[in-house]
């Protein structure tokens, strides 16, 4: 038994009481789970329940503060910039992206940039609120550093993820993705299996490719050089240079606006750090929107209806794998790894839950311990 | 001798005398030739010299239209809809990064979206613009298709360049890179040399991987299937669906506010239809605009001060490399390339200028006939 499957409404009720009991208000326990368990029904594990354990690290570390609440530091009616004040990162960001979003309903577009957050989950969550509110979202993030700039041999930029969202029948354009290869989460996995990692995804202490997945995970954590590469791999030829140049579009947005840390300087010293920027831009400020979205749609049907390669039997706009995953798992339920299973009873003892009741009576002797640092 | 070295100023009266003679005023030829060079001076030269015979033969063709003027035909404090009438894309791209920079002068922030245009040269141009103006700049541009999107086997999207410029000391960052691996020029270099190309840059009319740049560059004129991969290659693993999606964000920029025809359609039976996208931010909508230079300043020397990559003396930030080559080629004059020059030589014959004034007595018989098609 390599996983346990639960409902959305149980995965639901279980999170929303381990927040509370973290000393979140219903409010925002609610709010914080409906963004991890959107990232599970979107089938992005690495960034759901299986980051229960790291927000509870955060917290018990000093490095989240549960009653800390987002301040508007300085304002213009098309942008703002919020300290976080080292308070939850869903909070935060659900704030910054609600108030663009009602700036860019009053002027047409709106950018919120935030320092001093932490860990905000999967940066679409964000996008698809503007998107929901008929707008084109855009949410980045940045982090602890593991991109290696080109040529460099120390990581210097975060995973920071670019996500963007725009409304489309018969559903939305998506798309989140780190500015690196791959994000953190893949290497863990590789780790967890002993695989070697694929070639063009890593770089050890020297800046030399390499796919050691221990090797590279310890030496991020330690700050001992290497990491991951940035889209486009280690060289210009493949283009590694341009995943470096999206990174630094992300740090604009992020550090850089908001005044916050950069990714370099983020989760040193006992200190976190993270900055978000968000970006609202009202359809209706080029004409019709309900016209730009039946031709939009039209070309992503175009897009999914291309001659496939040889083999290749789908071609999958951004956000359409997510739709299909949320709706299997809202019907059939969500399959939690083992491993996090062990994590998640191990919070129940912790916040003096009755585990039995929320997790049901598991077998978790297949489970390893956490591999979380 | 493979190269004939110009000075700057002998480059730009031939250039500015030759867009005269197309029809071009003196000051749209200045506007041209000033995008033109600076792509040259920056050590781009697949946008520069190298392009004129691409716009004589679109002149020629009726897709350019000389008398053309950009009209706005949507208008917001924060936008705008500009069609081009097929204009000359570099005029069109002037005149709208020109309304985003005004309108983000007046309230923080802009985009204007275009239809209808041509090839504008290098993206950077329209970034530097607003960055020029204290702002920071993005300018985007779809293309006749040429990037085959994940799991594909036909090119959907352009090049789809996207570019970002920032005010910083000593210089300013000016990140400008198409979404694909590698651009249409690079192709048509390694074909010219008859070598193969790199593993990971372009798919054969099945959408598996080749290496064969004639191949390659003849289906994508053909439109018989293949092109190039997206940032990031064919594969998920190795994130070519990132690379896709980049193209897709600076096709809404473009395209999709513009209501024009996105890559794929344009460049069919006999039109043109580029479409373009700019966007102005003031800095001074999130704080004191003279610390955030200073800031992101500190941080692009600490990325070119990061541990160097062994072997690898050196790290850039994105656009040092062209603050480098514009020093020395202002200074030593620019090596246009033997190919070029007969091309040059042609337009001169065609548009009734003495060569030998504006070239010198070169000779050509080095220089290969033209692969442009």
């Amino acid at each position: 038994m390599n996983s346990v499957r639960y409902s959305y409404p149980q995965l639901k009720t279980f999170c929303i009481d381990a927040f509370g009991k973290f000393g979140f208000s219903p409010e925002e326990a609610e709010k914080i789970t409906d963004v991890l368990l959107l990232s599970d029904l979107y089938g992005i594990e690495s960034h759901g329940m299986q980051r229960l354990v790291r927000y509870h690290k955060g917290i018990e570390k000093g490095l989240i503060h549960v009653r800390a609440k987002p301040e508007v530091v300085f304002e213009t009616p098309v942008s703002a910039v919020i300290d976080g004040h080292d308070g939850m990162g869903q909070l935060i960001a659900i704030r910054a992206m609600g108030l663009a979003i009602e700036k860019a309903q009053r002027t047409g577009m709106a950018v919120v940039s935030v320092r001093n957050s932490n860990h905000f989950g999967i940066a679409g969550y964000y996008a698809k609120m503007a998107c929901d509110a008929g707008l084109v979202g855009f949410a980045m993030t940045n982090s602890e550093a593991i991109m290696v700039p080109t040529y460099a041999r120390l990581a210097m930029l975060g995973s920071n993820p670019i996500a963007v969202s725009m409304p489309a029948a018969p559903y939305p354009f998506l798309f989140d993705a780190s500015t690196t290869v791959v994000t953190r989460g893949k290497l863990e996995i590789y780790n967890k299996l002993s695989k070697p990692l694929p070639e063009g995804w890593a770089l050890d202490e020297n800046g030399n490719a390499c796919t050691d997945a221990e090797r590279v995970l310890k030496n991020i954590v330690a700050k001992a050089g290497g990491g991951i590469m940035p889209l486009g791999g280690s060289t210009e030829q493949s283009g590694g240079h341009k995943g470096y140049g999206y990174g630094m579009l992300c740090e604009i947005f992020c550090s850089v606006f908001s005044g916050g840390t950069t990714s370099n300087h983020t989760h040193v010293g006992g200190k976190g750090g993270t900055c978000h920027g968000f970006m609202a831009i009202d359809p209706a400020v080029f004409g019709d929107p309900a016209e730009m979205r039946e031709r939009f749609s039209a070309f992503l049907q175009e897009l999914r209806d291309a001659p496939k390669a040889e083999g290749q039997p789908r071609i999958y706009t951004h956000g359409e794998k997510e739709i299909l995953a949320y709706a299997d798992r809202m019907q059939n339920g969500i399959d939690v790894n083992i491993n996090t299973v062990a994590e998640m009873k191990n919070l129940c003892d912790y916040l003096g839950m009755d585990s039995v009741k929320y997790l049901g009576d598991v077998d978790l002797s297949a489970a390893k311990q956490s591999s979380y640092k």
